[in-house]
């Protein structure tokens, strides 16, 4: 159930036919919200764990179209979790010191510790696509950056990272209800920007950048889920069941004391 | 109410006799525990808005003898808010790169940015406590420190960040249960380490060197709080008042848009 939405490597598929509609897989939206509840309270568990073992480490990678649901999933999956366990990156436009070096710089810094649950809020991906989209770099930039990508991710995996990417997939539809909520609800206008509106424009652009972006980098070691993301709670119960499910694999352990404890007693 | 247990400067008080049992203060657990989760929600609410509002910082720093509840109260307090918006960073014993540096350097780094609440467990206090009672420097180092660190947290507070610390303090015979506790619970062992039975030994001269801290250090722009922590539910009650009436004082609002939005439609 948690791989439904894995783009297997050499998997054929269209990004712009790709369902944005959760409904489809999964109708009840009641039984989702309470299981996604639960979910929650055995992510903490999990990442408890993990801490406590302070050998693994994750890291959770989240893309998506401006008014996505980056920022929200974030909230809602990890709300409940100890914020000490989990570090939340969010990549913005490169500084000029981050420009000096190369794209994956700036990312390799912030990869997850032992122990630690790390979640990228965009990431080395903004590379190959608003760079790619835009014409920032030219196409001999760009293109070898998958294999560049794929490489690091391997590293990270070989390392001791269990790595999990999320393209959070909603309609152009989808995109403008949410611009015009922006717009209308005096509290989200802050989350409006008139240069995502020239954004829009690009969307074709973008769903092909998608598109290679998956086909390129979603592999054995660091596969990306195409999560429909039209409804929230949806979105939201997909990436909580191939969170859940990557940890039941990962299996941490408390681990045993540092010491030998056997008969002390405090004074 | 929030202000029961701030340290006041020039105040006289001796460290052994501030309290160690919250129940003095507020003797019905239930209340307490009600008032604590609604707290949660309004913490979690103050956040959004910080980093919305993106203009103000928050720092937010925990000492504690071992077993003193620094861990749990972070869990406690900061889980439920939005970990995009909140960075804990735990400092340990310094690396060879960090004491090659003056001793807040590795500090000052890791000060929130604006819209952020940081959280430290442990902090540059350590740097008049551990340090001081095992000699690591001599004094002629660290007494100076006192004035350093009111010099560095000015700057932080004129720079438009709030400074709250906090110290847990426990009783004595409370640290003699949690630690029997580590060693008789199988899933608590891993933290448990002898090297704690023997900073035991050593009570009074931490006990001192708290003093002096706060007597030094407690300044109207980083106030120290002596929190009553014997019962976990005092602790983080108290805790979360005095984060509140900060947040409400900061008093953060969404902002307006970045651009001109009146009449937009989105096509």
């Amino acid at each position: 159930m948690s791989d439904t939405h894995r783009i297997f490597p050499q998997s054929d598929f269209q990004v712009q036919e790709l369902p944005t509609d959760g409904k489809l897989f999964f109708p009840d939206r009641k039984q989702a919200e309470m299981e996604f509840k639960n979910g929650r309270k055995e992510l903490a568990e999990f990442q408890r764990r993990l801490y406590a073992e302070g050998k693994q480490k994750l890291l959770i990678v989240f893309q998506a179209m401006d008014a996505g649901g980056k920022d929200g999933t974030i909230r809602k999956v990890f709300s409940g979790v100890n914020p000490q366990g989990v570090v939340v990156n969010s990549f913005k436009v490169p500084s000029k010191e981050e420009l000096a070096h190369d794209f994956l710089w700036r990312i390799h810094k912030k990869a997850p510790s032992k122990g630690m649950i790390g979640v990228f809020n965009r990431s080395h991906y903004e590379d190959v696509l608003v760079v790619r989209v835009h014409d920032i770099v030219p196409e001999s930039v760009w293109r070898p950056r998958y294999e560049q990508i794929n490489q690091f991710e391997k590293l990270l995996h070989d390392t001791g990272t269990r790595v999990l990417k999320f393209f959070l997939h909603i309609s152009k539809d989808e995109q403008k209800e949410r611009f015009q909520d922006r717009l209308d609800v005096p509290e989200k206008n802050w989350k409006f920007s008139v240069d995502d509106l020239r954004k829009r424009t690009y969307w074709d652009d973008y769903m092909s950048a998608y598109q290679e972006m998956m086909e390129q980098c979603s592999t054995e070691y660091a596969p990306w889920y195409a999560i429909p993301a039209n409804q929230k709670w949806y979105r939201n119960w997909a990436i909580m069941n191939v969170i859940l499910s990557t940890l039941r694999e990962m299996d941490p352990q408390y681990p045993p004391p540092e010491d030998d404890i056997e008969g002390i007693v405090v004074e």
